[in-house]
């Protein structure tokens, strides 16, 4: 069922022994949504606690620093961020029709959940903001650096054009209630390790041009990682490098996992939808940045994307 | 004198046939309070027009579109962003001495003009914004697109630690009037012409690190211009990249000059002060972001900086 924010607030108030559940390949805005509310509902009084399948990046420790850990047995499932039930990952064998509540900005989410609260934000932090206001609680500086992070690393700090006025008045707030926009930044932009570095290197070095150079394929191979020293978990930040070639209308990366097979993410402007792209192969995501997996080699991967892509750039 | 918004306001209103004056080599922020502000200007009746020493770059056009071209002999001049009078290039050698307001956010403001309106905000437009609101007139999308334009490039579309609560909300004021910042930031931010492409691939592939990996310099030459095909007015999106790599806390970019002779840029953060080094240099700026002019060879000039900034990375 469609929910709105208060609605969505009245249900928390009702439980303890919430447990939230956050997108698998986690990044800032699923750990910002499910931290910042573990850390309110924790204020309120109530047992919580959020869990991802995957291992969580390093660099996102701050969003759980200090954070109480709390073992129950949940009469409560959150999700948050998450658009479809595989997007879990590996809870999604345990939790898969479990779910009691979504709160998500994904216009592709597919109701699994019994509650769904949604409106298509930039960051799913915008709404995990609102409910936090309606559940009365004082947003901390913690909870405003989870926030800020959803919100600043789903936007491409501010970059993206799905910005609107409220998520920089929510910004704004977050800085009154103390998030700490500089160190937050510069964490999540400003700092590149040195094996990313070599990575970013080398990944733009094969990024070639198809489709009279408006689709632009960029492959990050288990070669590469080797050769770089980093991996999987450094390449979030290549995707939007993709798009930035002038004349470019889409941008795609290509990545190889270790089984051979391999995940494509698209970026596109506002002229051309990248999550009907990425449906096409099974996959979803927002109209400019979207994402699918290819049961087939990296190369295959390109002729097949470059083939698809033509259609859409004419 | 110092003066504050209300008096800056008070002095705009009296006067007609208003000169406004840029820095040379123009950015995103003395553009946009320049266009900015002299929009507002000729709503509200008055002669006004912007000039600048040197030529503006292309991407920028969208700041004057559809503007009367004013021709009269100037009553008053306003420096906008213009921290000291030499910065005006060319134009210093007819208007030093005769500028009779400024407006502008760099701590360094030499106090040059009759009238100084100043305070360290992230953007000279966050303060030109508040003329326009001071002097009644209504911003349209036209206005709003110029102040915008400023904020997101003196932040690095609001990367930087120097945005502040206001910062964010002065941006919702703008989208609200009107402001594309979707186009605005595709534009500063999101396209990479090809030629800047390459020159950016050259540029990280020669950058080396000094001082314990803390310094990291890159050298961009003549010779890299004409293997790229690029040109010194492309260069500005490259002195962020320099303080990226993990650890280092002084990133230098120095460019050659068609003389022989090189401009150093410095990016810290805020542990250390980039203007106090460049004012070594005889240049100056902001704490996080300083330029300096060096009488010297690209590779004299790597040699000289890095043993300085030894000193400042300890």
């Amino acid at each position: 069922m469609r929910i709105d924010v208060k609605k969505c607030a009245a249900l928390l108030k009702e439980q303890n022994n919430i447990l939230i559940l956050t997108h698998a390949h986690p990044d800032g805005d699923t750990l910002g949504c499910g931290f910042g509310l573990c850390r309110a509902l924790i204020k309120m009084g109530k047992k919580a606690r959020v869990i991802n399948a995957d291992e969580i990046p390093r660099k996102y420790s701050y969003l759980f620093d200090g954070m109480p850990c709390m073992d129950f047995k949940e009469d409560y499932v959150v999700a948050v961020d998450v658009a479809t039930e595989n997007l879990l990952g590996a809870l999604a064998d345990v939790y898969s029709g479990r779910i009691d509540l979504c709160i998500d900005h994904h216009g592709t989410n597919t109701e699994y959940a019994e509650n769904l609260y949604l409106c298509e934000t930039s960051a799913a932090c915008e709404l995990v903001y609102e409910v936090i206001k309606e559940l009365g609680v004082q947003i901390d500086k913690d909870i405003a650096n989870c926030l800020f992070t959803g919100i600043s690393t789903d936007t491409g700090c501010f970059r993206y054009a799905s910005v609107t006025a409220s998520t920089f008045r929510i910004a704004a707030e977050l800085l009154d209630c103390g998030a700490d926009n500089g160190f937050v930044n510069r964490v999540m932009f400003e700092t590149k390790t040195k094996t990313y570095a070599r990575l970013e290197r080398l990944a733009l070095d094969n990024m070639q041009l198809y489709c009279n150079d408006k689709v632009a394929i960029m492959k990050v191979t288990q070669e590469m990682y080797k050769e770089s020293g980093s991996n999987e978990q450094e390449t979030e930040a290549l995707a939007p490098l993709t798009r930035q070639v002038e004349g470019v209308e889409i941008g795609i990366t290509i990545r190889e996992k270790p089984d051979g097979t391999c995940k494509a993410s698209f970026r596109t402007f506002e002229t051309i939808n990248a999550a009907e792209i990425a449906k096409l192969f099974g996959g979803g995501g927002h109209p400019q940045a979207a994402a699918c997996r290819l049961d087939c080699s990296v190369d295959k991967a390109v002729e097949l994307l470059a083939q698809k892509c033509g259609e859409f750039v004419g």
